[in-house]
């Protein structure tokens, strides 16, 4: 058995990469690099590393994360800029004994270090979104910036049995400087134990962390909930908690693999696309709505997939 | 009722000051940043704040983080260099809807801009100790950096029933620059939840964050265990864990306070100091050591009080 669940239809490529490995008997630490490596190298991809959207000074901060199911060992950086891959560095800070998790010019002068590959991963393309961005929230007072925050979050189970999650994501389009959302956060972004399974995120961070909800919902499969169950009780509860709380919560869409390869999604948003991928059945994209508190997940239609890629890599005008 | 509970007796003074507050009907909110302030300001404490140790650059970064309870807003500052009382920007951070959490030298501009006072953080018996550790590592092969993490942590609840829980640390000593433990983590350093009973841990962070384990004590509160055996199981099943996975954890001390102002701590080191304030007995200062899975509780000592002050404020020679 081998399996990998990842947010959003831009994990696909990545995703199929790592099918060909975790197939061939490789290991989910190398399906997660891969993978995840692929969607931030892609430059359409707005929201995950080269071609990620900017911050307020226009500078692009990414965030990555990397834990390892069967040690716990967990890495991260926050706030790096002008590094190709965070993901791979937060795989090797997932493998020392101390200082796993380095934030801003700390994690940079680490990576550059290290030899990780540097790069402008400022593109012509985010640019264009900022200027436009920019003159946008001049004209309508109504508009915040905080609209693109598409976090890839990703889970492998190989055929070892063991399990490995990982994240990357540029945050928020538009953020304070230094701002760092759920996604290099262990508990809120990631999660994962081998003997159980685990999860990730993606949405308004903010709100994310405030419930925990990638170890909620390894707690919930520990507590012998299914992946699917898990997901939906996590983010429905959580979201009711908050409005309890007097509080309205922002996009949150959850996914979560468990260790014999079942998996689930919850979502509150519309259209929340992800990946599986199964032996069986190969990559597939697929598109969830909610139901209540039932989520219904539906293959993505070939419109559909073709409209997402045309939408992506239209051409771009600056304003 | 209104209660409060601290790691360390460094917190002792701080949360003389924060008694008063609540003792008055002040609130938990103000509690927590006026003591967590008094420890930040205390040149002597070496861990936290002013006069905390620095990282192997001999720059000191600060790591703080705030929680409210009651709408579960939370704040973190990661890596802030030069400002007094990181604490206090973690508050403020904590009411924004967004942004909530700034890393590195975007923190530190963010709190310049709000004026928040500005400080050399190192002082010069940090100084000494930084030039002694360096001495002492080219001599001893078997001496590890990193000893010195005594993150202040802190809960409080206040007679309108609001509980607030925080941290703050300078981190490991000699630690990696941009080197971020648990305590600005939310559900790892702290968490809180208004209704249930607040957690808050000190110790190895990279290890204390595998087990997220102050939102597993919230969780083991709310499931109905109380704040003692809450800590106890939170602590002793992850370090059994972590030895199954072939791991050993290193220190690792959590205190919790439940929303009925009961409170519990436990650690796997000897000798760990917290202090708990009550209307009945006004703050006093708490040694705990562990017999198996329970822990025994007993007030400190004058001798053990006064022999903590002196180690702390006594001369300092550069080797």
């Amino acid at each position: 058995m081998w399996a990998m669940i990842a947010t959003w239809r831009m994990a696909l490529e990545g995703v199929q990469d790592a099918e060909l490995i975790l197939k061939n008997g490789g290991t989910a630490s190398d399906a997660i690099e891969t993978a995840i490596q692929a969607v931030e190298d892609f430059p359409y991809f707005k929201s995950v590393g080269y071609g990620g959207l900017p911050n307020r000074k226009m500078e692009v901060e990414l965030d990555a994360a990397y834990m390892d199911g069967q040690t716990l060992g967990f890495g991260a950086v926050c706030g790096i800029q002008d590094i190709a891959n965070p993901i791979s560095v937060a795989r090797r800070l997932s493998r020392l004994k101390a200082n796993n998790v380095l934030v801003g010019q700390g994690a940079r002068d680490y990576a550059i270090a290290q030899g990780f590959e540097t790069k402008d991963m400022l593109t012509d393309r985010a640019q264009i979104h900022y200027h436009n961005r920019q003159k946008q929230l001049g004209l309508d007072d109504n508009l915040v910036p905080y609209s693109g925050h598409d976090t890839v979050g990703m889970v492998a189970l190989d055929q070892a049995g063991l399990m490995v999650a990982g994240t990357s994501t540029s945050g928020l389009f538009m953020k304070e400087p230094g701002r760092v959302g759920d996604s290099p956060f262990i508990g809120s972004g990631l999660y994962v134990d081998a003997q159980i399974g685990g999860a990730s995120g993606t949405g308004m961070g903010e709100d994310i962390m405030k419930g925990i909800l990638s170890y909620e919902i390894v707690r919930l499969m520990k507590a012998g909930k299914s992946a699917q169950e898990a997901c939906q009780t996590a983010v429905f509860d959580f979201e009711r908690d908050m409005a309890n709380r007097g509080t309205s919560v922002g996009d949150i869409s959850m996914i979560a693999l468990a260790a014999d390869g079942s998996w689930g999604v919850a979502s509150n948003i519309d259209n929340f696309s992800f990946v599986v991928a199964l032996p069986d059945q190969g990559s597939q994209v697929y598109v969830t709505r909610r139901q209540g508190d039932t989520m219904i997940h539906e293959l993505a239609s070939q419109a559909w997939l073709d409209n997402y890629m045309a939408e992506r890599t239209k051409p771009l005008e600056r304003l």
